[in-house]
């Protein structure tokens, strides 16, 4: 008889574990179960945004695979069920099927838990009124859209991280008044330094969408079970002007306030939690209870920098630990190397990325930190349509240990991040990373690259 | 009295010395002096290109520092000088400014040989006729862009290397026909693998550049002093068709045969080359020579894959070399790391870029290899833009080191070769590259970077 995985959670690191467990070895040896509480398994979350703003037109065009075709590969994907238990002293799972309404009970060898994460929801009132929506499974993604093609006359955001800038994107190519409401004062806070989140701020101000920083959403107004007003007062200690504040009409609210891992069904479960709020696992994506592994939003990882625990929730990190687990399962050998916090984003024609550690994050770690701030172009300065791009750099005094970058600017400029990515995976100090042999032509940088000169500057700084 | 610094050669690397060493020295410590043979010094030849394409459309522009600007710097500039021997136990230059025909000598203390490279000139008949140009400093660019305005009828661009290639754009976005001619087989040989390379001539020719291969020039006929038109005959071992050809007409010859290095003043002088044929230098930028450095396409560098001297032409070496030399000369203490080889260019929308070793360098090196070579985008998958990207990856077998990357693609593609040039200045292997933390959104890139994914093949192959 084969043995049994199940998989708790089929998106990203869920789905990941499954196909590299499988082609690892075959259903003779590995019976496959994963088990989704959504409509959808293995779908791009990210690319939820684009879905509603119409870049993307097709739902389907979001699933990498359907469950038809993961039966194809001997894995079998359950929609619709909720996993509500986990006995880890049996190796079995309680499965409530929510469309049927019945419960059973599934034995395992092996678990993997991917539950992802869950969205921040504010204790006020209203939150159950329609027209409010997370940003989280296709189907958020479905009625979002459907609100915007039934014309909805004003967007809400709630929050300004990289799911509410995406979505005031969203609304913006829409043609839906967008306003943001955020208590921090820039966009994009704390993942960008508050210097370069403003960079962001006023380029959406300029765009016509409205943010409102340093004031919280504290009430949704609704008729009929629908919402019609947002009222929001500023922070006390916000410089934000005058007090309340609403926003009323034929509303679309959407939170992005971030998120939180999904960590109750390991905590009842007995799944010991690190640090950092998540799954702990060890580097080949074990937890600390024998066969469960954790992947995902809902699991821990190193911060390869400071050597903290840290829980992102990021769609790299998630499938990168799925595959690691399922390749670990099926029988292979790879660890989990840690991550930086690499990320990018844009808002409309404005790509906004950073990969390391922010000046927040620096000072958390205790380490003594230069920081230096430049304007560049993407292209050569002589360059017709060189696009304007400001980069943000921060290296350790004493080691000069390059730690962090952060990149706001024009189409072109957002994936050179991963340039400075690669170098802080190699630990490299500011004074190497300033001689490395980037390439050069006038339509595609400076001859000095703007990472050259980010570590020239820096080396500047750490030895005047 | 202060000491002398005279600089031979006034462009990347020369004035890139000029001004560290100035930086850390004053006047009253140090006196600069250069010569350079051409009217210009300080300029971006890598804009030339553009210039003469009409996306630059003031030669200043690519001045990067006029002889006043540096006058300002108590830098003394001397253009129309050429320094025609150097005597290395006198510590003296003999120059000849060309415009009032004299000739002086000048004493040094310490002297930066920055003499560049000079273009490939065939040994054939009709070189000398009007309309036929090198493209090296921005007198050749004005003359071809003349000619250009003047209503040239066709231009015929000998050799497919960058020069060529970037040159044919010029031409065909000036409207008119264009023609390529080279002895390769495709274009960007062998700068390039073949493959790759063939990406490049089929989208020349999906453009309407008319491009022979196999072929090489072999007469310039003219008429009353100007060129009229080329003929050019099948290489004897090429598949490339019938054998003489010709095209005739109001014809502008711009030759991108490629260069090799200015080392004849180098040899009259004393002063030892390396292997490659270019000037030795250590990594310090010191030659062989007491109180002579040298500096860009004229010296040699280190290939960091292979330890093997190499002599490229690029402006990211002769600014990183010159800028090493003249802080050297002015006290400080920096080490030029060697080079990967990494470049970009583009044909109109097709991005083209390259680092580390080709197929055909890999194996000169005495190294086993796998390669790998996949198609991919630069967005997800399902992002309605996604342009095309081809990539191919080497690593080598055994150690499993990453070895060089080739790519070719739409906008957005060419840059990604630095991500890549990051890894190999580390030495990582395949299995690290796999799993380093890059940036992912949908309109940036799959979950799965392109560089992600190479990696994976050949961790793949390698394992296989």
């Amino acid at each position: 008889m084969p043995e049994r995985m199940v998989v708790v959670g089929g998106v990203a690191a869920g789905m990941s574990a499954a196909s590299q467990a499988r082609r690892m070895r075959d259903a003779s040896a590995l019976e496959i179960v994963a088990f989704e509480r959504s409509s959808y398994v293995s779908y791009s979350a990210c690319g939820e945004p684009y879905y509603v703003g119409g870049y993307v037109s097709r739902i389907d065009d979001l699933v990498a695979r359907t469950p038809a075709e993961f039966a194809a590969r001997d894995i079998a994907v359950h929609t619709r069920h909720e996993v509500l238990a986990i006995d880890t002293q049996r190796g079995e799972v309680t499965v409530r099927d929510l469309d049927a309404g019945r419960e059973e009970r599934v034995g395992y060898d092996t678990l993997v838990y991917a539950t992802g994460a869950t969205t921040f929801r504010p204790p006020i009132e209203g939150m159950d009124l329609a027209g409010v929506h997370e940003m989280r499974t296709l189907n958020d993604a479905l009625a979002v859209r459907r609100l915007v093609e039934a014309g909805a006359r004003r967007a809400v955001v709630v929050g300004g991280g990289y799911i509410g800038v995406e979505m005031a994107e969203a609304f913006h190519r829409s043609g839906i008044p967008t306003t943001i409401v955020t208590a921090s004062s820039s966009l994009l806070e704390p993942q960008f330094d508050p210097d370069m989140g403003d960079l962001v701020l006023q380029a959406a101000r300029n765009m016509g969408i409205e943010v409102h920083t340093g004031r919280q959403v504290e009430t949704l107004h609704g008729e009929d079970g629908h919402v019609t007003g947002v009222g929001c007062a500023a922070e006390a200690d916000a410089d934000a002007g005058d007090g309340q504040r609403e926003f009323v009409g034929d509303v679309v609210v959407v939170l992005g306030l971030g998120s939180r891992p999904v960590v109750e069904l390991a905590q009842d479960s007995g799944i010991p939690l690190g640090e950092s709020g998540a799954v702990w696992v060890d580097d080949r994506q074990r937890t600390r209870v024998d066969g469960v592994w954790a992947a995902g939003d809902c699991a821990e990882a190193t911060h390869r920098l400071t050597g903290q625990p840290v829980n992102y929730h990021l769609g790299t990190i998630a499938n990168k630990q799925g595959r690691v687990a399922g390749i670990n399962i099926g029988g292979g050998d790879i660890r989990f190397p840690g991550v930086l916090g690499t990320a990018i984003t844009r808002l409309c024609d404005l790509e906004v990325a950073r990969t390391g550690l922010t000046e927040a994050e620096a000072r958390t770690a205790g380490l003594d930190y230069v920081t230096d701030t430049f304007s560049t172009t993407t292209t050569s300065g002589y360059w017709p349509d060189a696009e304007r791009m400001r980069m943000k750099v921060l290296a350790e005094r004493g080691s000069g240990r390059l730690l962090g970058a952060q990149i706001v600017g024009g189409p072109g400029a957002g994936k050179r991040i991963d340039t400075v990515a690669m170098a802080l995976w190699n630990e490299m100090r500011v004074d190497d990373v300033s001689m490395v042999d980037l390439s050069y032509a006038p339509p595609f940088s400076g001859v000095w690259d703007p990472v050259l000169l980010g570590a020239w500057r820096l080396k500047g700084t750490l030895t005047s």
